[in-house]
């Protein structure tokens, strides 16, 4: 088996040996500059280390992998545009340093160059793919959809929030480790056991993300602490304290939302979370979503397959407080 | 063989049972919307009668036609954004309708609705269509992205015009022709000689639509006259002219591009087209191109292929007036 950091540094490789600076300069330039910002490569990882779980051969694998890559900078670039977020890993969003207009073509085709990776795979396992991979795009943006749709909602509930982090966040790391089965030749209830473990993970990694922008360490956590309170982000702790507090502490929390003093703001609101306890069941959710993925590993596990590297990995991002 | 209108009735149809009423609503509503809007349906016809030239079971080519009106209609979604252009087809934009940020994330999913068709191919036709239509689609991009390079440029050549929209406008045509032609089971120098013929019509259709943007009848256009002018578009024309322009007249051209007054300058502009005889070398072009697209038909023919359809296609598209 090979090492989570042999597989990253083949990656880092890779990503780097694909070549943006070619003509129309003004629109591939934007996509080598998002690509070269770094991040942790967890996705594409995923689908390397799935895929080595069953077949030694696990370069093979590469183009899938950095087309998981591709989409997912693609999607953090035109998310960035639609947030009007200015940064993005400590540097100027797309949007910013060239214009929105650049950010929208630069974006599709960034799209369609993790297509053209895709069309590499070998004839007979292009289907299976595409179609994974189509239905991931597609609930990546029906996540996205369901995540603006709620900021105007009152009524979002802890299963609405759970199904959008689902599908905005999870389904990609679930079908990176799917397809590296599949890639692989897995059996098929082996690729659904790791489609599921990815589901559970991802939606353990969003819940202790939600969990650390509130109560991280602004030391480490890279973004400032408080951003989600701070702009009404109907995240499960907002959810879960609605619905866990009394009348009049409700309506005291109705009131902080309304605060326009960001500061005063963030401290109350945490003030009520550590009243009911907030932080405590967001930090259970994280455990129960992450023995569920274990869970999942379990199944592969008694079957013969070594599952350590993704063991690890599931401990890594759960257990982070970065 | 199917008439044009059978076709085109065909892909009607089967266009309006594609069902975007589902949730997120938000997501899908503009696809449905933008889809519904009309066109002359050209790009899937072009792929079913290709395909309809060499197997009579033209219906079996249904969803790569889709995906290829699809692509096309997502291009003007993300283009009239980019552009602000307000309306389409007589009906507001969708980022006019809706918002910009919808008119991104929806065009994306859009792009996405066009890769889901593709993946219903046959499984041994994927790779080679997967692969065409990628390529398509970032020359559709690096074709927008010259476009858009020009406005800042003073330096086009009519090198550089021609290949703008042969990227921007003709290879699309050419690939419908060459994919429906492979899906049917053509042999590869047909396909090539298809794509040729789609390239040059693509040339001369939009050529013609320069010289109607000028020249056309304003009750039949559908466009007001004089729009490529009134802001100063670096079309084969601006571009012949100033070329055939001596230095007085050139002078001249110069002065009057900086003209606010949009209704004197379309008239100054024009009358400069007609002294220097931009109307009949555009229409020579026209007829240039029309001939190399029939040549290519010849080709065909001479080998017993049925090439009828696409002659009848050709004359209405470059001998029309609107």
């Amino acid at each position: 088996m090979e090492t989570i950091t042999q597989i990253q540094q083949h990656i880092q490789k890779s990503l780097a040996d694909l070549n943006w600076n070619k003509q129309p300069l003004g629109l591939y330039q934007p996509i080598g500059y998002t690509l070269e910002a770094g991040g942790k490569r967890i996705r594409p990882a995923l689908l390397l280390i799935a895929y080595n779980m069953y077949n030694p051969n696990w370069q093979t694998a590469t183009d899938a992998a950095l087309a998981l890559e591709v989409f997912h900078n693609f999607t953090l670039l035109h998310d960035d545009l639609m947030d009007n977020a200015e940064q993005r890993r400590g540097r100027p969003s797309v949007h910013i340093k060239w214009n929105p207009n650049t950010a929208v073509l630069s974006g599709d085709q960034m799209m369609i160059e993790a297509y053209k990776l895709l069309q590499n795979l070998p004839a007979e396992q292009l289907k299976v793919c595409l179609t994974l991979f189509n239905q991931m795009a597609t609930e990546i943006c029906e996540g996205q959809q369901y995540d603006v749709d709620f900021e105007q909602r009152n009524d979002v509930t802890v299963e609405d929030y759970m199904e959008m982090i689902r599908l905005k966040t999870a389904v990609l790391l679930a079908t990176a480790l799917k397809m590296g089965a599949l890639l692989a030749g897995a059996p098929e209830e082996d690729a659904e056991a790791l489609y599921q473990f990815g589901t559970n993970i991802g939606l353990a990694f969003q819940l202790k993300d939600d969990y650390l922008d509130v109560y991280g360490d602004p030391a480490t956590f890279g973004k400032p602490i408080g951003g989600d309170i701070a702009c009404n982000k109907k995240t499960f702790m907002l959810i879960t304290a609605f619905h866990k507090a009394d009348t009049k502490t409700r309506i005291e929390l109705q009131q902080w939302l309304a605060c326009t003093n960001k500061e005063k703001k963030i401290k109350a609101v945490t003030q009520i979370y550590n009243q009911l306890g907030i932080d405590r069941i967001c930090e259970e959710e994280v455990q129960k979503y992450t023995q569920k993925a274990i869970a999942n590993l379990d199944f592969i596990s008694k079957k013969g397959v070594n599952t350590e590297a993704l063991r690890s990995l599931a401990e890594k991002l759960t257990a982070r407080n970065k």
